[in-house]
């Protein structure tokens, strides 16, 4: 089986880094600014795992290429800002295929960091999460990951999914089923614009 | 003596975990972001110290009961909202007593680390206040603990009294006694309304 | 050649030190908070910088002393608050020595640590810019480093000076052309209020 991980990873940063770059560029932002929010987006949510399970230095900082990457993506956006609101649709696929990566490479770590697998799936929830988490604190906004869609529900749902698969099934299979589950519930949410239940206080 | 820290310590996560749900609720969040809000209150404090010291994979990590007590008090949180209210006072007690604890434990792992003992005061402060300091920045407040009765200053001078105390007398005792001091200083500032006295530029 | 380092260290300390409780006496905090946005300012792009690479217990829990030096200058600078606005401009050149030599710092404890080039001026600068994000973000505003005059680039510059040359001339030599490189930058950008030009989505 092809392993189809580094396509997907890519394709994930690159989302993530459009979607910090764009949210900055919305905010008036400088061109460092956008650079910058481009950056920790697309870096912020698997800085803060390996920095709290002590895989450090952090794993932007080990591959340089990602730098890179984002680097290209951001000036893209910037260039071709004009085609993002139309490109909208292609984008959220992006993000949700990311999102379910970055998932389920959060929820590896921590097992093979030897943890509980309750905390695996929390760990894994942090890493697709926090970076969009750290672009609206940035932007000083409550995060959206607390007022939309479903989002963090589906990587807690995917993780379970992979933790409680990987030890039954060939792990290749188990990743693409836990990323497809991850993907399918973020865009059924966002199609039918499901929302979990709000409690006032 | 029996050691009481276990007990005391699971009431504080309770408290802290209360306090983060229940500001989501205020703030509208949807069920996921109350759950979310009442984890990072409950462990962001002690995350941030491991974090900074270098014990990692952090405390939550290590012991996955610490999740389900807080994921226990959420939906608790939730179902009995209406009578929070009623229970402020309880709740204060709580928090007081978690945030004494808190700061005890973080200033004890700051002197295990070999550390300089006002590091390890300053290190117990922010083990003690920084989950609510997390908390306010997630829910884009300025954070309470800069605007409210003396809040910080109880775990600087009960951090304090525990690093020059415990090397002539009972250790035990003397985690009782800072702990009982920290309470002590929040009942007195909030039952007299004090506060520091403010400076403008 | 005499080691100039530590005297503008300690001048760099002490002007982020009174920028962050500067910035907190002007949104009213009361003296507590004063003192600890005067602490994060000073340590808080440090503290990322060892926590991502995981040089830890963090700089400040090893040197006391910075603790003090802060603490006298949060005290100063409350004492002497109305002559704050008259030192302006000693202050805004405390300010730029402050932020070349942190990135300077940064930058070579990453080439300490063998990371790449790029990544090392990344460090660099999140050391010299981020304890001014944390201010911002703790004080509720869109971090200044995103809106003002040029900032975050002049690290980026006399970071990557230093990658360039370090290699080919006397390291003490380098070390000052670049911090004098990160200055000049922000006193030019300052001076002729020069800003990045800005991208509207």
């Amino acid at each position: 089986m092809i392993n189809i991980s580094p396509a997907i990873e890519i394709a994930g940063t690159v989302a993530f880094a459009v979607s910090g770059s764009y949210s900055a560029m919305l905010k008036r932002l400088d061109v460092f600014g956008v650079l910058i929010m481009g950056f920790v987006t697309a870096i912020g949510g698997g800085t803060i795992r390996d920095v709290m399970i002590g895989d450090t230095p952090v794993a932007w900082m080990r591959d340089y290429r990602l730098l890179l990457i984002i680097l290209g993506t951001v000036i893209a956006t910037i260039l071709f800002k004009k085609y993002i609101k139309t490109l909208k649709t292609t984008l959220f696929l992006f993000d949700a295929l990311g999102l379910g990566l970055f998932t389920i490479i959060g929820t590896q770590k921590g097992i093979a960091a030897g943890l509980n697998p309750g905390v695996c799936v929390a760990l894994g929830t942090i890493t697709g999460c926090f970076g969009g988490v750290i672009r609206d604190i940035l932007l000083n906004d409550i995060p959206l990951i607390f007022r939309k869609e479903i989002y963090a529900t589906a990587c807690i749902v995917g993780g379970t999914l992979y933790v409680l698969l990987v030890d039954h099934m060939d792990p290749q299979l188990v990743k693409i089923i836990a990323v497809v589950m991850v993907c399918a519930i973020r865009i059924v949410a966002v199609r039918y614009k499901l929302s979990l239940p709000k409690f006032y206080a």
